[in-house]
């Protein structure tokens, strides 16, 4: 059996995440899978690097998929975006050996956040940037980064309810830029848990706006509330920018 | 009486252009004169700068309406902003003397076009460039644009019908600049006629494509035969960046 990997890019607004639901006709992976059915005659399950949340965009989500089709690559990749809708755009169609698991093997994430920070609104970026008009004070928003960065358990700083797997992930990079009114956030990282980007941009524009202090993130880190913490920033300014392997 | 001149950006996307009709909820301008009705009390009819079509966008727009109003002008940018649909944002509201007119003095626009020239399409700005896959000569486009700059009659690049007012206008300046896969086209000039810059840009892309010579363009504007121009690009790849008094 062939193994395929897909790169893929969506626009996650008009979707419930990645993640296939009762009604597969609002995730992106249930859109997918449907198409590919259409393509093999065959009924196949994609795997994901990971779920997105419902409104979240993708640059380069990671998934695949076995199959015993025949059909060429730049076959599949022609065919995948003539039947898919506009806002979901498969980039490229990989080969893989047969065990490449594509969230078994990650090995860490970039995503980006952008704030749109301008007392006046944008008409275009309103779906995928978060409007947040406050003065923000870069100074302490960078503080704030280098706290984050290295290896911490980041069990407060997620939703995830009491598990025994482990919440310690290492973040190798937050990085900030401006550009205009527009503020572009990177994370990278060996992994992230659920809703943790949201929740560290959060307490990242808190601080920036004098509403927390600095001293909460070793706190948060300390006693794990994740009451302490920031709210979780809306998923129409999060992008899943690519999946590392 | 006050004359109050609004610098507009919208997503077209929704609407049938910026002209009020009968259905004036589908228009930019029935949108923002319910606004100023809500606000002022008074039924008023505001000048733009001119039309945009149904689908095309502004960065830019500008338009002006007297009122008897007392409110300060940081209050009715708050308010439009308040009450307009997101997709439309008024960027600054400015006090002008009594005969400024926001169509008789233009002194000249500025307009960009996108164009997504990849094999791979967008799924985040295909309402906001076209999408033209076919591989372009940047030389021969370059020389196309080079022969449109300066004041020639435009009639043979427009959608008007037979007229008795000039069809002459100026192009100070044609640029292209390309970032990725996205082409960003950007038209300076004294005024441009009915669907002028979506037929320039569909007779630049064809000379690009190989699919015209570079001589039609003296051709037409010795002829003024609009059939011999490319293709009317659509409406959704084009932006009205600025208007100049």
């Amino acid at each position: 059996m062939r193994n395929i990997k897909l790169t893929i890019e969506y626009d996650g607004k008009r979707y419930l995440g990645w993640q296939r639901l009762g009604d597969s006709e609002k995730t992106i992976q249930g859109k997918i899978e449907s198409v590919i059915e259409q393509m093999t005659n065959e009924k196949i399950e994609i795997i994901g690097s990971g779920r997105t949340d419902a409104g979240a965009h993708a640059k380069g989500q990671a998934a695949n998929f076995k199959t015993n089709s025949e059909m060429a690559r730049n076959e599949m990749l022609a065919f995948f975006n003539r039947y898919l809708p506009g806002d979901i755009v498969v980039k490229k169609v990989e080969e893989m050996p047969e065990r490449f698991h594509a969230r078994y093997n990650v090995k860490g994430k970039q995503y980006s956040y952008y704030v749109w920070n301008d007392p006046i609104p944008t008409a275009f970026e309103r779906y995928h940037s978060f409007y947040f008009p406050q003065t923000l004070d870069m100074d302490k928003m960078t503080a704030a980064c280098e706290k984050l960065i290295g290896k911490h358990d980041f069990a407060g700083f997620s939703a995830l309810k009491k598990t025994k797997k482990s919440t310690t992930r290492t973040i190798d990079d937050i990085s900030i830029e401006r550009e205009g009114s527009m503020l572009h956030f990177t994370f990278v990282g060996d992994g992230f848990l659920h809703k943790m980007v949201r929740i560290l941009m959060g307490t990242i524009l808190e601080i920036g706006a004098g509403k927390l202090e600095l001293i909460v993130i070793d706190e948060i880190f300390e006693t794990k509330v994740r009451e302490n913490a920031g709210e979780t920033v809306p998923a129409h300014g999060l992008f899943l920018d690519e999946v590392y392997y």
